[in-house]
């Protein structure tokens, strides 16, 4: 499918336009590219993006990440990219058709009912038609499902399913609709290989509130598994159905036009890991930091030459080594010089650069462990870096700090931190536009919310003590170079349990040569020196005499 | 009125139980003791309270700045007192009446038509019973009402009132009822001396679309005044009438209850100052300035054997010498050792201190100028303050330059700058019980919103260039001492127009006395330096040689 047949199709049905989003019937999961209706038409590779097509024009409504990328991805001459930073969709949406009895399609099973509701109420006036009612999902392979074990996840899905149908019945509910296949995993302790990066099994569960439940899967290994058009004949029968509409895609209204709206409870539970999934974090986290250690290591000895891509791989290479390991948790991103002011740059074969000298390398990766998932940055000098780059570095490893080392009352949320990493950018003018942090998920995807910090997210979800949640400031200069510096941290209650606090869970030296120990303050260079010395005795036991050597240089005190 | 005869009204009308809020028909304004019905009730003096009398017990809910004088004030075996800082009045009335179909009273012209909806949102079941029909507003005095001059204000009443008509027109209204004083003071150019401190014109104006008005006000000299009897006739012929219901009270939808809620725009406007009221502003606070720092000099030779009482009253002489000057902006608050951990503490003739040796003042005062509204507080060590003292000082003003010296985005609310300012406190386990900061009136209430900074005040008005708040961070040890460290500011764009960040208008002194320069950060020497350089600057020309050397000593680099 191209634009141009959306648009031929569009006239032969008489409507103004159709809103394409980067998704399948998993609302806000990842997808595979060849579900990817916004590639398809566009060539835009990223992992956000909307897409409206009238029967004359196409617009593509991206992020302050994809702006670049964007523009270098699709035909210009036939999409219009639209800023995200400089307007919302909606904003844009209602600017064009608020006044006007438009009608505009949409695929019902990869829009959820809230941003349908939400579509209506902004555009009362408009009609909106759904125009395909099959699902989308195009696995060529057969998914294997694979149960995650009780030592990792503490524990069973009997347990959980039970607790689940308790709180249905609290809700006066007959049966609740699982939809986010990320709380469809953590409920049934199963993961999948249906995706690269993210182990989750892309399931529906029915769950009644007698404790009995249906899994509705496809193209896969999982035998009890439903398909999805059993689902209008298994939901229709309940009087009080419940779902999520924020992860129920429009269609299932239609199936049962009396479900209620309840947000699934498993967000917020899932979130708050407990002491066996705590205590695999940091295991995999340590194996990780080794992994990450020994990488860096040999890039100081080996970057001459070396790729994007080869890096890439020589990273995964010493995960594979590391117990547990099960995938990388995102594409790597390894950019260097000018790649790494493209937020989120993946190299292809085209773009793919040797390591530039005298520049910095910037590697975001993580790793999916049976016991933990982990997400990393770090910016590597290679050769000399530049003073901007250096004092960039270092402004932006204030950023981190600042929140790294915040203290904050029970039921703040993520608005409310970004503007203390932001501030020490901000002094000087400078901005990075992308969130600071996503919460993450237990072998499962490495961004899960509900709580994320954000400037954005205004009445995010609150943090609670046992959360995951990455901090990521950045810095990035077009056609130069790009900096970022990530962690993932635990949320911890303080003495006082009024208050909660960051622990670190990342283990992995920050680059000293992009460190301008002038611009710390003296509580900055201690917290850097604690953090360096934590990783050095944590990893130190699991290297190579040489890598040891490295390790101790890398991490002695500013 | 008693307590007593409360109860016995309330057993004589079935009652369960009945709702005292501390205010007038002018929601949120500042009330005479004379009206405070809670004050009668409790002989709680303070300025925020919210009494619930059963009828066989009484709960007065406080936050945490009148929970000590509340203790002192109220027969304890009475009447209870419940923390606001524990449990909202809300969740408490939740918790007692949300599943009982109980009879409460209320008064409609002190309670907002927006408290009523919730109360019944909250409490579905139960019967909300109005019980007094005639406002109380029980000015013993003839209220003079004067013109605030076109030179202050910048804009004469006529040009408003045709702007605001325009806006109504556009509403599709027919008429517009102001609630709000201030916003009737706002927009007639008119004030009063009805309060003591506040020199608003405690009116409501209805507004029609075509510009004509009329202005309802009792006991004073403006002649075209409606009395409030009449405002019912005046409301009921209106098919199409707008009020804000955040400040009109209850009562008003039973004088018409077609009437629609519609936030008062001027509450926004007047937020924003104009160029004319900036340059008074600032030069009101220049002249604040030199009173408060002659003052602070004379006190330096004179502390010996003065009371709290003495202090104020010396302060407010140096104070109505200024040009411009109308009145106190509220009760000067001098406390003096522990005196000053009461955060509203007011010396009375029973409390009066004579200042504590070796301890700290703290004095939290205003003035009202024609030309602006002030509020200031300066923490002062008197002899030989303790380690302790000095530390907390540091540290509160650590937390005031944090915000102070912030910078962030346009749309930036409340809630998001308070953790700036409390981090420093957040670090050393300490924190204050009071908001960080106040939006402040142009020559009318000294606490005026809509913005305000508080970790409360989620989803708070979001802050733009022209708006002026405080900035107060304290410290208060319970029977020992208090600290707060209290500047306004004005709120300014940056070069780069999508930032914001604030600009000082309070010039006085911050006592070097209690200040530990080694836990200071060079930045925060560095603002400190350029703040004392700045108030010297600008207030040399107006002292004598004596107060001069007392400033430049004062305000010397640190």
């Amino acid at each position: 499918m191209d634009i141009k047949s959306v648009q031929k199709e569009l006239k032969a049905a008489k409507l103004n336009g159709r809103i394409f989003t980067l998704g399948n019937m998993f609302i806000n999961e990842d997808i595979l590219p060849e579900e990817n209706r916004i590639l398809e038409l566009t060539k835009f590779s990223g992992s956000y993006a909307l897409l409206f097509i009238t029967p004359s024009k196409a617009y593509l409504f991206v992020d302050g990440r994809y702006e670049l990328q964007a523009k270098k991805e699709v035909n210009l001459r036939q999409v219009e990219i639209v800023k995200l930073s400089e307007i919302s969709f909606f904003e844009w949406l209602k600017n064009n058709y608020a006044k006007t009895a438009a009608r505009l399609s949409y695929n019902p099973w990869v829009i959820s009912q809230s941003a349908l509701d939400n579509l209506q109420k902004l555009l009362p006036l408009a009609q909106f038609i759904p125009v395909e009612n099959a699902p989308k999902l195009l696995s060529t392979q057969k998914i294997k499902v694979f149960t995650h074990q009780k030592k990792f996840t503490g524990h069973v899905s009997k347990d959980k399913i039970a607790s689940f149908a308790t709180h249905i019945k609290k809700l006066g509910l007959d049966a609740y609709l699982v939809t986010d296949a990320s709380n469809s995993s953590w409920l049934l302790n199963l993961r999948s290989t249906a995706l690269p990066y993210t182990p989750i099994f892309r399931a529906y569960v029915l769950v009644e509130k007698n404790g009995t439940y249906k899994v509705f899967a496809e193209h896969c290994d999982y035998e009890q598994a439903l398909s999805f058009d059993k689902l209008q004949e298994h939901l229709a029968k309940y009087d009080k159905l419940g779902a999520d509409f924020n992860t129920a895609p429009a269609i299932i209204k239609s199936f049962n036009t009396k479900v209620k709206n309840i947000p699934d409870e498993i967000t917020g539970l899932k979130a708050v890991k407990n002491a066996v999934e705590l205590k695999g974090i940091r295991n995999a986290h340590l194996r990780d930091g080794v992994a990450l250690s020994k990488f860096m290591y040999w890039l100081s000895k080996n970057y001459k030459g070396k790729t994007e891509i080869d890096v890439a791989e020589k990273l995964l290479s010493f995960r594979k080594k590391e117990l547990n390991f099960h995938s990388e948790s995102f594409a790597t991103i390894a950019g260097s010089g000018s790649n790494a002011a493209i937020v989120h740059y993946h190299a292809t074969e085209q773009s793919n650069a040797t390591l530039k000298k005298n520049s910095v390398l910037l590697i975001d990766s993580g790793g999916q462990y049976y016991d933990g998932t982990t997400d990393v940055t770090r910016t590597i000098a290679i050769g000399e870096p530049s003073a901007d780059m250096i004092e960039k570095n270092t402004l932006v490893l204030k950023s981190h700090i600042a929140l790294a080392g915040a203290i904050f009352p029970q039921k703040t949320s993520g608005d409310e931190l970004d503007l203390i990493a932001r501030q020490p950018l901000y002094q000087k003018g400078l901005d990075y536009e992308h969130g600071t942090g996503h919460g993450v998920g237990f072998f499962s995807n490495v961004h899960e919310g509900p709580a994320r910090i954000s400037i954005h997210a205004k009445r995010s979800a609150e943090y609670k003590a046992g959360m995951i949640t990455s901090i990521e400031p950045g810095y990035y200069k077009e056609n130069a170079f790009g900096i970022r510096i990530e962690n993932l941290y635990m949320v911890k209650a303080n003495k006082n349990p009024k208050f909660l606090h960051f622990e670190v869970l990342t283990l992995a030296p920050i680059d000293k040569n992009l460190i301008n120990k002038n611009l710390l303050t003296t509580d900055e260079i201690n917290w850097l020196n604690r953090y360096h010395r934590q990783v050095f005795l944590s990893l130190k036991k699991y290297l190579t005499r040489q890598e040891l050597e490295w390790l101790r240089f890398a991490c002695a005190p500013l």
